[in-house]
């Protein structure tokens, strides 16, 4: 491994992390919240910064980086950042448990959204924006923003992206776009300040516009309030994080090509349009199952279309309690828990890539029945596939499947009963934030024991960084290598 | 196709069919049953030797037979001999619906042993044993039967047995030994006579304990008593039941090599030994969950001992009701479901090979992580495995979730929720018959509409004959080439 470079960039990663914590400082201020607070985040500001100065700080001349070292990079990243971000929650005692703080902080940066607090407005408004502002850097990622402020080295960038930007690579364009992380950074930024300012003008106050904004672009889910988006009761809210929602679901790739003018490919994606045929169906489907529990064709539409857009973005914002729902509608929603957004987008899950991609083998084979010599090629935007495309997607379900009921074998001794286990799982593994049973919407993860809420912690991030990179910190080779 | 041999065939089926009503026939006239039990079987008797008498007798010279034919005549196989088993039923108005009495032979010849029926004391004796004598047809294949009998051809049966026999083709010794359908027949039915000769010692009346032996060796699950096994009540009849069950889920190719004397072999598979672990520990996990429920130790490994059993063979027997059960219980028993018994047995479920070959390419990528070009050599039974099987388990992987969710969709607005929905597709489709919720232990799928009932005989016969078979029906390409 290039011990000096990977030590660099995590020099770099804690600079950056003590910048990004003047904000919930200076809200403190303005808030005036007491000098624990404000001690809270200086001494972690203080603390990062010198450990960032007595480290290396020269650009390292060998740049030679492989998959390895990126998986380890990033893992290493995603583990201490969430626990460094928990830190002034524990110093100013406002979640005072470290495993409460970590399982807060990993919602947040893995854009899960699920909470261990009961009462959200018990927290001071500075770590209730910290909290949420963990959405907006975990939506894109924490490597992506390093990376775009560091100086651009040959392949690194390309490995480090592709170990943290969730989904399979199918084509080319991806990849370059993902290597040209600012105008990701660009993309999302600016949807995230259209939001807060609809937001704003939809009668949130200006803090609680952003920290929704974060949620709804991060496909996040935390709210600054007790009853969630619920709580403003606004049709105009409501479908403003409805659209921002679904627009976040979508691959950020897709955005590029329309600033490029070139809309006619976007239309063309196959992903896209299944997607939002997904959305427009599984809207219908449920409309159609709820019909009886509603008086108002709106209301209904508005719940339901929420309710969909919240879960296949992975999201977690809840309006409607449809953990009382009938059972198809259930069925529904777990099954778009695990299908989750597109690829290249914040949204968490299996990808809705790859369930495109998983349904044109499943095609294929059926075309092929009772002739297994014949040969039929897939397709995707109009080229071949690969192959290993395909075996990827089968071999990544194999571990995605193995890695769930491991999950949930480790949480159901904690659990009321089997839905709860299984949608706690789906919900943290996919990072979504709101589940079923115990912990459905209104609910939160504080009753379980620290154990599965550590349990749940992990899960978040095996599923944020699709399980494989994370493994490596845990394989004796890695560390035999280093000198 | 080769329309002259399927018509031959099938012939065939519909004359050794009529020939086994002979034994329900008998008992009921042993047993008195009245005129219209005695009709009902003599009407269906006369009706098939008359088909059969007026086709094709003549074994015919064409023999070419392909892959697609076999599907054909297995698929259709699968749907008319239900079908005409449930005649006696209707006629003789014990069960006067045909969809209740399709279901419930559906039930039988999958092995499933899910029943519509809440009395089933109140049927006559013969129907009780025709009910479950399907499973003994079953359990092995109505096809593998009829094989046996006919004078043998060059490739047709090689072909018709990987169609009807479940599990992926791994071993050349699975083909060879398939293929000598008659050894296979001569293993089962001495396992079934073991059984039954145990229960009638146990203390089960005469018929009572071959009625229980075709519901063990055939892995089916369907009892003489509305109370099933429990109502005996004896320790000795459960470990029977139990132990026989663990047995049929053996790949019977396993019993053949023990005959041959072959032992050392038998102790070197890899799925037997993963198996015999698998229950082990099941057990285990299972009554550490479950221990505050019990006051004896040897109550408990007996009820927890036989529910494993009758799960993952995928039985359908039940001494204990494990609906009360915690969720860690509820975790293992559904992921059991799924999982199934040894390939090559009567068991039904994804099949415990492919489970193996999963884990196998699961923890083969594990080492691979960072080092994408790595080459690592997966060996099962010490023989090194073609890609081509792992694919074939990846891909299947996909069907079968695809059809698991299709399945629970068309049966959820018919369910109480989303439990019941999950687990009663669970248990049909994997040919258990016997799930959580509202079709837990002591429950019957009676309350279900008709429609879901269709749907569930369906998802028994796509289950039984994994999936692809069936298809081969609805396909039009299958009937533009007849002639």
């Amino acid at each position: 491994m290039n011990t000096k470079f990977i030590l660099y960039l995590l020099t770099n990663i804690f600079k950056y992390f003590a910048y990004s914590l003047v904000v919930p400082f200076v809200i403190s201020i303005c808030y005036q919240e007491g000098f624990k607070v404000y001690t809270s985040y200086l001494f972690l500001m203080i603390l990062l910064l010198m450990v960032s100065y007595f480290s290396s700080k020269e650009y390292p001349e060998d740049q030679e980086f492989y998959i390895k070292d990126a998986f380890f990079v990033v893992a290493l990243t995603w583990i201490l950042i969430p626990f460094l971000s928990a830190l002034p929650f524990v110093f100013s005692q406002q979640i005072p448990n470290i495993i409460d703080a970590f399982f807060e902080t990993v919602s947040g940066y893995t854009t899960t959204g699920a909470s261990i607090l009961d009462d959200v407005e018990a927290l001071s408004k500075s770590m209730v924006f910290w909290r949420s502002f963990t959405h907006f850097i975990g939506g894109l990622g924490v490597l992506v923003f390093v990376l775009a402020i560091l100086p651009k080295g040959k392949n690194k960038a390309l490995y480090l992206l592709k170990a943290e930007v969730p989904g399979p690579t199918v084509g080319k364009i991806a990849a370059k776009v993902s290597y040209n992380s600012k105008i990701l950074i660009i993309i999302y930024c600016v949807l995230t300040v259209v939001i807060a300012l609809l937001l704003w003008i939809g009668g949130m106050d200006f803090l609680d516009a952003w920290i929704h904004a974060f949620g709804t672009a991060g496909t996040g889910g935390f709210s600054s309030k007790n009853l969630g988006v619920a709580h403003y009761d606004s049709s105009f809210i409501d479908w403003v994080i409805t659209t921002g929602m679904i627009l976040s679901g979508i691959n950020f790739n897709l955005f590029y090509l329309i600033i490029l003018g070139n809309v006619k490919q976007v239309f063309k994606s196959e992903e896209l349009r299944y997607y939002l045929l997904c959305i427009v169906s599984c809207i219908a489907l449920i409309c159609w199952d709820v019909s009886h529990l509603y008086t108002s064709f709106w209301d209904m539409l508005r719940d339901v279309s929420f309710s969909v857009a919240t879960i296949i973005t992975c999201t977690g914002f809840a309006i409607a309690d449809f953990d009382t729902w009938p059972a198809l509608s259930h069925t529904i929603i777990i099954t778009l828990m695990f299908i989750g957004g597109c690829a290249g987008s914040t949204a968490g899950g299996f990808k809705f890539t790859r369930v495109v991609l998983a349904m044109k083998k499943i095609f294929a084979e059926f075309r092929k029945v009772g002739q297994p010599s014949k040969i039929v090629n897939m397709k995707l935007d109009g080229k071949i596939l690969e192959k290993e495309t395909i075996e990827g997607v089968g071999t990544y379900f194999m571990i995605y499947t193995f890695t769930v009921i491991i999950l949930i074998l480790l949480v159901a001794p904690d659990s009321a009963d089997f839905l709860t286990a299984l949608s706690a799982v789906a919900t943290t593994f996919n990072n979504v934030g709101v589940g079923l049973g115990a912990v459905g919407p209104g609910h939160s993860f504080a009753s379980f024991t620290y154990f599965s809420k550590f349990v749940f912690s992990m899960g978040m991030i095996l599923g944020r960084l699709e399980i494989l990179p994370l493994l490596i910190l845990f394989l004796p080779r890695t560390y035999k290598k280093i000198n």
